[in-house]
């Protein structure tokens, strides 16, 4: 339509629109007024007028994904010589000042909008339309001589192209913080399980005196949740890395041309340094939000293991003087603002708290996913936001809860010590020797008469002091290695 | 402690610090610069550092409600003689730039925090204190003249004053914005009934024809749906208003005077202008978060009412060729970046979105208050920025629905009006005079021949034409009212 | 219709079937045999073939509470001449067994069945018809002298009789079981309070050391938590005595008669001994399902209130060496197969289990209750086979909390008062008089050097012996009563 | 301890204690009566009187993967010279008898007891021991010749041994219902869509007219979504071949030979014929429960894709004169009570309401995750008891829904064509011969106007009508294939 108008040549203009006031964009329903300092068009501003809900903003990196599609698109549609060489070259530019966030002042819309997320590829479509015209000398308005439907959505739909930037965010966020991060406390964790896998402890059942194990296997235990929760995440990556776009409207690639889905999506996995391809069934890829749903609950996952590690921590921590005190956390601020000298288990409980949102976000996740209907899945915003604030909150506060208090955790062994040396669950080893109904009245009488295990055991009669000696011993009791007998 | 020195006197220096680089605090546990513009101290930064867990900030809305406590506590004290008159006047007038939101700057904190909300009281403490003693000619940075724990914070803590800012703050939403919004929306609504009082339309049970009722009943369900909804908020917000202040530490009231817990109540109700009153018992309002689960369940309640109304919407409004195509929303923007021409249910869509949210909101804070440990529930934060969010984003969604969705409602009365003349389902009417069974192979003819439901009665021979015209009467089986029969 | 007949005579005939084998019944779409020994018909038999998933089967309350429908419904229809007295009665009879739970065997559906629950009150229809017909003389499998639609159904829709059967089964359970053992289980926790009433122990925040309160302050939380819980399920329960009999198919009360609505649910009051009444509006009744989800919310409540409770419990009698041990619950079993001597909070962790049970069916409710749509919510099944089960495991549960757990618990003052001696917290009640900051320093220094928090006192020079001794006082610090200061 | 008197030998008796009334049995804390024709000893017979809360009995599942742990640890055993060959071959008979459901009767206990299950491994103990003993002559009650702990919990302990039972009973589950139902829902969609490949249909988004699709392309997408869900609860089942058995106690093996968590795990496998192995970390295996949950996650996933397939059917089935009548269920039972002749999609509502439980036991079970202390996640007993309950009604559902409503549906082909015909997004194909805005003009001015579209096309002056027949084609707008451009 607009490619036999003489070449127009780009300039070098730095991001930005000199100008203050109104000025006037268009669509299909009219003019429309938006701020002269703002790339947007008219369908941004409607939006902006109509959903103006909360605080949610559409995530940042959507934005700098949807960056990846429309250059994607612009180069395969140039390569196939849909596209003239010019605009390519403008839209290029622009989706990559997308993409390193240069322009995301520009992109200002609201989670709670359309349930395709079509307002926020018109946002991108309008924004490097009027950015790439722009740099083309274009007169911003006239959507001369880059179109945002024609030229930077050519050959796309918001149906295919918001889920494919759904799960390029998605995965350059796991990439890029939630895996190193999760990694990163797995490790510090194994490095305190090395540190203290000699040091026996009484083990806990029900909250209650069991038998022994070494503070390192525990520990162990911690850290294998967390690296079975990485594998995890890595599994419903890969259902993340395959791309809707070339669907178009309803998954049949209609006004895209043939090839158009391999090419583009292997221009993504070129551009992104990822190896995203092409979705096998466009129709499940649009009408559907299952790997969504199924990469969140990896994180859900992994948020169920942090609850428990958390916990564990800050019971272990309790006291000073009126809990279990195995563990020193890292003191790091005052506790109260009204009790004088106390210290909490703060990082703890914001891991608990980010647990239980992720948990809370999961819920959303799920039922957003089951709201398809027929060609599309119209909960796509409310899904994208709850993942990328469940990953981010992960991540962050995952790195916090390493710094600042795995990785300073100090044990204190005299109370280790000496709860090994009280309990009376040693007694389990005797249950070999001298049946388990003889050892239960020994654990019993010890426990009425406030004797030791092996005052009972002895006055019990059913074992000498060699045999306790030699039976009830408490570093040969935790057997060896994590992997049990 | 700090009484003794000459009554400084107060300026009337505006809000904000000339100052740039940074300035030295200190806490008990040491000295921490902070940035020289900001009022908050050294508890604050070290939450700033150790807590900087993505982008979720303690609502502006808990600061503002902090304001009320702290000036309430000022008048209080300096009512009994324990704080003097020009520390009090000083304290309460910050308080008030609090309230304002003239501070909220001063509050950078993050929602992952300890799980009392003690940093952001202390955030509270330090601002206040700080720009209290500005006013009074005090240098920052020395707790002198007026302290933040034994000034500002003096008779309370964290354990009571945090979840008194909590109630505080969500009862001034509801009253604010979400019941009235709620309201606003369904007086629309049943404008709307009352408008389509008169209009037959064929009624659908299990998504399936059935017997006709009025466009106006319809719609009269969904008013009655909300009302029910208002109610209960209300009723939920009842237990919001009872007041932990004055159990501070875990309870009992420790450190703070007799009758403290009563009157300070009394001044929280009496300066906000809403029947606040002291918890009558404080072990539970500090050890539970009980009431904020119950109010949540009723945002929650009306999370379900929205979706059932905009789900309704958005499938009476689907086609305009191949939908129900009953009603016709406006259209305030176009729907597809592909599609030309295409009409979207965005705002239903939303509603839809942001009620999904709210359940998922809701798992959290249910899960969150069954997390409590003997004289505190440490999951406050995550529970507060949870209700505020789920207020706010209903309370401007319902706003938005309003306007740009059900008061442009139309109806496509020719579709309405065809609906009922095609209906198998009117065979309904007929039932008591010639029986189930008979009725049910005249439904049954009618749909395997095609015929109109005259057409198959009149073949039957169970019916004569003048029976049938008298008993087959759309408008005379619609009833009369709301209330059935 | 079936009205000029000789009057048919009820026999005494008891309830049950001398048949063995098949017996041919039919409905609208054809005959189908089914077991000769069971009252259930045609619609029953198919929806057992079409409908075999899993185990889970309709309550029976559901039953017997539409037996108190079908009954109402058969006096108000017979009182007004619209059904034969010999026919009432006979519709009665049956009608009081099925409410007796006689009639168990003949209503063996699944809960996953058509949404509306057509099916279970086809089958009700069906078994009081067969009975009916059975004590006048009929023939089973010939809807002679007594029609399950024409007869046992008139006036009647499953849209209208089913929430309400939902509605009168979910009262009977609340006021039957689940309010007597709620306030039950309140009343033994409050005399735990009254109990230990002057018992000073430590408090604890963020699970660590905190200052003093006693072991009544503490249990008179729970109480409280637990009271205003039967408040809130006693506020919802009110939303359920609302009846939607007199809506039939679509809320309109279409071949019902004029005042059936009244009548019905004044009748159903009446048999019930509770205060029933119509609802307001017919097309929110059938609609939604919002009264069962408020309801379900409550139970919620009181599921999240449990698991504080029950929790505290199990981890203040964590040990009995090497945990908390303050309190020492009943030893019902041996607590571990291998372990000898173990005894374990299994009644804890019984309610805890039971309390995340509840908040999954609570997921599931309020989701189901989002989805209706137009003139029916089709999730009635799962809603009230949940809110049923979520009753009855809390009513069971509390009675076997209260029975095994609470009413024997009891202290172990020892340890109680150990940890008040030990405790360093109780240097909050000197941070009036010396200062926060000093105060702090003290407290930290004692644990630094492991020293009782006097000495700690007295070698800062902040204070002396006699003052130390004056305001550390543990009894002075528990404030008067459960309303704070 | 009793392998020294004369070797008993086991005799044929069946199943069945020929006896009536109480008999006494005894474990460590004194005697019990049980009664006299069941198997079960003290401890079964204290937990069914302390927890006897509502209806939920522990899986048979459960006690039919115990029989092979408890025969597999007599195996190893024995093999390893700890048993006498004489207990082991009674041991493994009885454990032979427990799989093959012989003795379902003698496990009576409910879901709702000790977090650890060991009340139901002890409940199995005390039925094989017993049982073992009868078969060797031995009295009931007396533990001789087989014990329950010592002989028959040889080397166990609940809390290794009950998590392998879980996993057990789920990977069977799995193995034998959910996955065999899941592969044949899929086929019988992939054959709906092979065979429908060519029918032309309007698409749908947003509920909205859209471009067009096959009705081939859109249940391809069913499919693809159940594959890609078959695929992930494969992936999560891997994780539950990992066997905490050899943990014992607290995971360190205590009172297990070197190489018994190998030995069983492989003698487990042969017994089962699948490949299950012993956990690599005991220590999480027994302190959480992680890779239950993500196996119900996969569920979940499953539930979340059929809610979809179910929802789609029933909208698009709708009708028969006013919904979206395109396709045809099958007639299974009357719909109504009330309407004559009226259908319902009941299939897809069970479905539906299905697909929510299992997001109800979802929410559930990560929450019950989420609670583990130390070396014990005692939420077991719920998890496993939603995991079983949430696979088997997918199951069940799965088959009946394709069963009695996938594959007999059929499609109502005239309508499909009307839509074809009437809609006006075909428009979309226009978009790149005569931009986006001119076409969106001409869709809205067709809608205006009750056009067909290429009346309003040629009105338009923007298209003649050779280039509007040869561009407006539905059957080439469909594309080729499922994936995309």
């Amino acid at each position: 339509m607009s490619g036999d108008q003489q070449t127009p040549r780009m300039t070098n203009l730095p991001v930005g629109i000199d100008a203050d006031g109104q000025r006037q964009e268009f669509d299909s329903m009219g003019t429309v007024d938006v701020p002269a300092d703002r790339y947007w068009g008219a369908q941004t501003q409607r939006s902006l007028l109509h959903f103006s809900i909360g605080d949610d903003r559409m995530p940042k990196e959507v934005y700098h994904a949807y960056g990846y599609v429309k250059k994607a698109a612009a180069l395969v549609n140039a390569a196939a010589g849909r596209l003239p060489a010019w605009k390519e070259q403008a839209i290029v530019r622009a989706a990559e000042e997308a993409i390193a966030g240069r322009l995301d002042d520009h992109f200002p819309l609201y989670v709670w909008q359309t349930g395709s997320g079509t307002q926020s590829n018109m946002n991108v479509n309008e924004v490097l339309s009027n950015r790439a015209s722009q740099l083309l000398g274009g007169t911003l308005g006239t959507q001369e001589p880059v179109a945002p439907n024609d030229d930077v959505n050519m050959g796309q739909s918001s149906n295919d192209s918001f889920p494919t930037a759904m799960h390029i965010a998605s995965v350059k966020e796991i990439d890029e913080h939630l895996l190193p991060q999760a990694r990163e406390l797995a490790a510090a964790i194994e490095a305190k399980a090395t540190e203290w896998t000699q040091i026996v402890k009484i083990g806990r059942t029900h909250l209650e005196d069991a038998v022994p194990l070494t503070v390192g296997q525990e520990w162990s235990g911690y850290a294998a949740q967390l690296r079975a929760c990485i594998d995890d995440i890595e599994h419903s990556r890969s259902g993340l890395l395959e791309l809707a776009l070339g669907g178009t409207a309803v998954g049949t690639g209609l006004n895209a041309p043939s090839g158009f889905s391999r090419d583009v999506a292997g221009k993504i996995a070129e551009l992104t340094g990822t190896s995203f391809v092409t979705a096998g069934n466009k129709f499940m890829a649009q009408g559907s939000l299952d790997p969504m749903v199924r990469a969140h609950a990896a994180l859900r996952g992994l948020a169920v293991a942090l609850m428990k590690i958390a916990n564990d921590m800050r019971w272990l921590a309790s006291g000073p003087r009126t809990g279990f005190a195995e563990l020193r956390l890292p003191q790091n601020e005052p506790g109260s603002s009204i009790m004088p000298g106390k210290v909490n288990p703060t990082q703890c409980e914001a891991v608990v708290m980010i647990a239980i949102q992720v948990l809370g976000n999961d819920t959303a996740v799920a039922f957003s996913g089951s709201q398809g209907n027929f060609e599309l899945n119209a909960m796509r915003p409310v899904i994208i936001n709850n993942f990328l604030h469940s990953a981010r909150i992960l991540a962050d506060g995952m790195e916090k809860f390493r710094t600042y208090s795995v990785s300073d955790t100090e044990l204190n062994r005299e109370k280790i010590q000496q709860y090994v040396d009280e309990s009376l669950m040693l007694v389990t080893a005797l249950s070999p020797v001298i049946g388990y109904q003889n050892a239960a009245h020994i654990a019993e009488s010890a426990l009425a008469d406030g004797q030791t295990l092996k005052e009972a055991a002895l006055a019990s009669g059913h074992v000498d002091e060699q045999t306790f000696d030699s039976v009830v011993d408490p570093l040969s009791m935790v057997g060896h290695g994590v992997s049990g007998a």
